[in-house]
């Protein structure tokens, strides 16, 4: 069978920023201490420097998975009310999750960088089982509708390889 | 801490069997060959039985990793367009995935009743690499927001154990 992804191009890249810079809210896939994928919806945003991060509780299952497997994935971009929800743009990020110490002086300026853009994170950002997670992409896939894939590296989306 | 995790009550039972009955995409979390987690979007619906399902291409890399490992899960439940994208309450899902023959006359039915809610897949549904993969889901798990989390298993969502 042909393959249907396509080599990055700029239209690729530009529509790749697009939906990382937008994105406000992700599917997070981890991996499980028993060995099953897991999907949650997780925050989402990017650290002062444009690194892709979430804010999670420990509580959530999903921080137990990512702290013994930092292994993850992340699907951005929201389907539409309208329409087959596979023609709406989505980006999937594959990437090493990182935990920010809520001790260090960095979590004070990602913390303030993260309420301009998720004012309402203002209510339990101060929780003390609340960290940030950073992610380190090592790839990407843009799915910009039926036969039209991409796989993109780090470069393409303006984040260190 | 304290579990946040609440026992299920008939409350969780019916927003888990909506979110269920009107998803129409999903999240859907993989294991690539490679183990590493891999998140997608993917067409949602019900079989005639009310079994959960999506059609999926061969082409797509979540196909391969779902035909080396069934091991899959489900993210259900769109964030709104405004406010906290974590106050929308969502379902997660873990199943295994079972791949049906476009072979068998049950792919005519399961086809005949998809498209009752899905009517623009016509479009590619007759493709000769779209396939139907049903999931068994073993697990659940109910977000209705900060603090409010269920976790169900199959009979609260009225499907078999």
């Amino acid at each position: 069978m042909k393959s249907p992804i396509l080599p990055a191009d700029d239209d690729a890249r530009e529509l790749a920023r697009t939906l990382l810079a937008g994105a406000r809210s992700a599917a997070l896939a981890v991996i499980t201490p028993t060995g099953e994928p897991m999907a949650t919806r997780v925050a989402f945003g990017l650290s002062p420097e444009g690194t892709p991060l979430t804010l999670v509780s420990d509580l959530a299952p999903h921080s137990a998975a990512m702290r013994a497997n930092p292994a993850v994935s992340l699907l951005l971009g929201e389907p539409g009310e309208r329409g087959d929800p596979l023609i709406h743009p989505r980006l999937t990020l594959q990437a090493r999750a990182a935990f920010l110490s809520r001790n260090l002086p960095r979590h004070e300026e990602v913390a303030a960088h993260y309420l301009r853009s998720h004012p309402k994170a203002r209510l339990y950002i101060g929780f003390a089982d609340f960290s940030f997670v950073l992610f380190a992409v090592h790839r990407a896939h843009l799915n910009g509708g039926f036969g039209r894939a991409w796989t993109l590296c780090p470069s393409d989306l303006g984040l260190p390889a």
